[in-house]
């Protein structure tokens, strides 16, 4: 008999399934032992009798959570007095009459869904992530994904598959980790920056869903050294904010997404979606500084090149409360602390054409407008020191006529955490890196 | 004035539009000069008359190709004797009143769509992905990423993240590439394999687009050290029937997602989309090797645990010949060969639920079904002669309840070449790593 899914029993009653999946939750009530059954769709509650099948019966009271089963019942609708509103299958019930163990499960080291301590919990991911919020978040994470490329795709933009192994640290930084590529060295790269724009010249428009790479020293709440970022780059635009308009409406399109298809997973979670504005607030970094130091309480912000942790906390507030947002845009960060080919002010050369937006007290995305000028791009290689050689593929896009451009990442982790608010990124990121940890503590691994 | 792709502007005669793109073609007739501009859309013909603008004509005199420019005019139909039915704008030209570049290029050190030398081509793919065929298989490539997630989509399968840096190589071979990790040395993921298998626990059905690392030190027509595969994983299968299932559907779906969406790139390529049976033809890897011996003149294919390449291509040959598929499915490889979380068959546990699928005379997937039960497992392990601790997060998905289950891998680049039909697979990568090769020859670059 064909599979049926635990949410489809529903429509089914007063009809012979069979259904497959995890033992959720099981009760001896003396004769009568009820299960929970998981599978991908859901969980539906079934019943084994001894009376209608001492088989099945007998094969129940070995079960615990977690044995994976196939099951043959009939679906009966329960009584108006048991009906669980809560649950999508709770008008019906399953009453069994062939039960198979497809696969045993140990018994488990802790309850699912109880708050464990991060390192149990990370130490554990192929278990606790079968819980029904980490479900919840990283199906949440697979819609924000798929969010980014529908809406874009909707714009004409291309995806491309972006290089992780480069020949350099791009932008110069020395936080990059370092492969033994056969005779040579190489680099994880820490952005898909110059092959998206060498790709604006292909396709005009495109964006990657890609792995990035920082080989960064700090285990905090904040960071990761392995991460997704999700890149867009696009030709023919009139400055920063062309490509920030873009980003405003894909925050637009992802919340009515979500609410569209993923209520029942925001339920479960008990998450506020935020409202995004037509036109998110946007604020010169000079100017939230002072609002920093003036409104908020905030030390050490005017004069800063960046914004700290602590100020985007509160810039953030600020938003909230008196711009009644709860994104903010920060533009014009300064030439001297953005990468080379970060497009200068004309107004302002010491600032740049470049924004970062925030959500809920983190940066979530920065980005902004580039210089696609090849003799301007070969000024600034010089002005920060790097070598024209190094860059003489990325310098090609240029050279054989670049239009104005530009773009912005967004870590998908991190929104996704901002999203679901939970307050560790590693709590959003499956199987997180950090300098300790690649899936177990590397102090424990004999490597 | 808003800008009009040049695809929209067929359906604007008589309007004043603003078109902005590279120019792709000029041709000076004396005083009229004509120019091809393209842009994400297409192309479409304008032409400069300096007695409509004097401006704009002085300013087409210095153009080139690959300037970037933007122009204003007026849509006119072209009279019926220069009406150009091949190209989609054919019946239409701007007449040019305003012309502004905003990018130079200079010269080109080649014609674009020209038949280059593979290195050349390469050297300078900031330049040669520009050119009409690059670009329509670099879209075809996007569409087959698409497709494939959105046919797994509609059959339930929840998409994650896999993570490319592990604790070790997870299949014991030597080829992976080493990291510096702070104080620990890590690798390259070689497979998301153990991750979806895992992950199978917590969505059951799982995909992922992910890239993946293979260290080998060779640089042929059909290797690439960094490549992108298409993942997936499912639970609750009979068999890796049910695996072979699925993918069989998602190359129908593929190919009628194509003609229905790619036509024109499909068009210019001269691609023929391949037929898809409804069900692939299927051979064990014994039966295809007496084929071979038998009726295709090969040799050395008996007694062999894989087919090498010339026995690929030759059963390929056969497929189409005699089978009428130019897909073919080869299963049951044996045992020792393949890695040790392969089921084995019960009927015959020197071979394996196995299965390669093979496309004009290519390997471009591979998969199975997959242990399940814990124990056996271990002792799989065991046997490999590989340490359990290395694998003990892994096998935690295992000790608390999986369910059969099965998944297949297909390499993106190598099912790209050989839809588009061309000869080397670099040639469908978007900046290949080989190990001569990282954008640059690594011989010529200063590391």
């Amino acid at each position: 008999m064909e599979r049926t899914c635990a949410i489809d029993t529903a429509n089914k009653i007063g009809q012979e399934v069979t259904i497959s999946g995890w033992v959720d939750g099981r009760r001896d009530h003396g004769k009568l032992i009820f299960l929970d059954i998981r599978d991908m769709t859901g969980i539906v509650q079934a019943v084994v009798n001894p009376r209608v099948s001492a088989g099945a019966h007998k094969a129940a009271e070995e079960l615990r959570n977690e044995f994976v089963v196939e099951a043959k019942g009939r679906v009966n609708r329960r009584p108006e007095n048991l009906i669980n509103p809560k649950m999508a299958t709770g008008t019906v019930e399953i009453e069994i009459t062939d039960l198979e163990i497809l696969a045993r499960a140990e018994p488990l080291p802790f309850e699912l869904d109880t708050n464990l301590n991060i390192d149990t919990y990370l130490d554990n991911q192929p278990l606790t992530l079968r819980s029904r919020k980490n479900q919840a978040i990283f199906r949440l994470q697979a819609a924000i994904a798929q969010s980014f490329r529908d809406y874009l795709k909707g714009m004409k933009f291309t995806e491309f598959q972006a290089p992780k192994i480069v020949a350099q640290a791009a932008e110069g930084g020395a936080e990059v980790f370092r492969i033994k590529y056969f005779d040579h060295n190489a680099y994880l790269a820490q952005s898909p920056q110059l092959y998206k724009q060498i790709m604006v010249g292909v396709f005009e428009r495109v964006f990657t869903v890609t792995s990035v790479y920082r080989a960064e020293p700090h285990s905090t709440t904040r960071h990761l050294n392995e991460y997704v970022s999700l890149d867009m780059e696009m030709g023919f635009i009139k400055d920063h904010t062309d490509v920030m308009k873009v980003l405003n409406g894909w925050m637009a399109y992802l919340i009515e997404q979500l609410q569209k298809n993923n209520a029942a997973d925001v339920k479960l979670l008990e998450i506020k979606l935020p409202a995004v504005p037509k036109e998110i607030p946007s604020l010169k970094l000079k100017d939230a500084q002072e609002i920093l130091e003036k409104e908020c309480g905030a030390k050490n912000a005017i004069g800063q090149s960046d914004l700290d942790p602590e100020h985007e906390r509160l810039i953030c507030k600020y938003a909230q409360e008196k711009l009644n947002s709860e994104f903010i845009f920060i533009t014009h960060y300064p030439t001297k602390k953005r990468p080379f080919y970060t497009y200068p002010d004309e107004q302002d050369p010491e600032t740049t054409k470049s924004f970062d937006l925030l959500f809920r007290g983190v940066e979530i995305t920065t980005g902004g407008q580039r210089i696609n000028d090849y003799n301007q791009l070969l000024a600034n290689i010089d002005k920060w020191g790097y070598k024209r050689e190094n860059f003489s593929f990325y310098l090609e896009a240029f050279k054989y006529g670049m239009p104005p451009e530009g773009g912005c990442a967004t870590g998908l982790e991190r929104l996704t955490q901002k999203l679901v608010g939970v307050d560790n990124v590693k709590l959003a990121t499956l199987f997180p890196r950090d300098m300790n940890r690649i899936d177990l503590s590397l102090g424990k691994l004999k490597l």
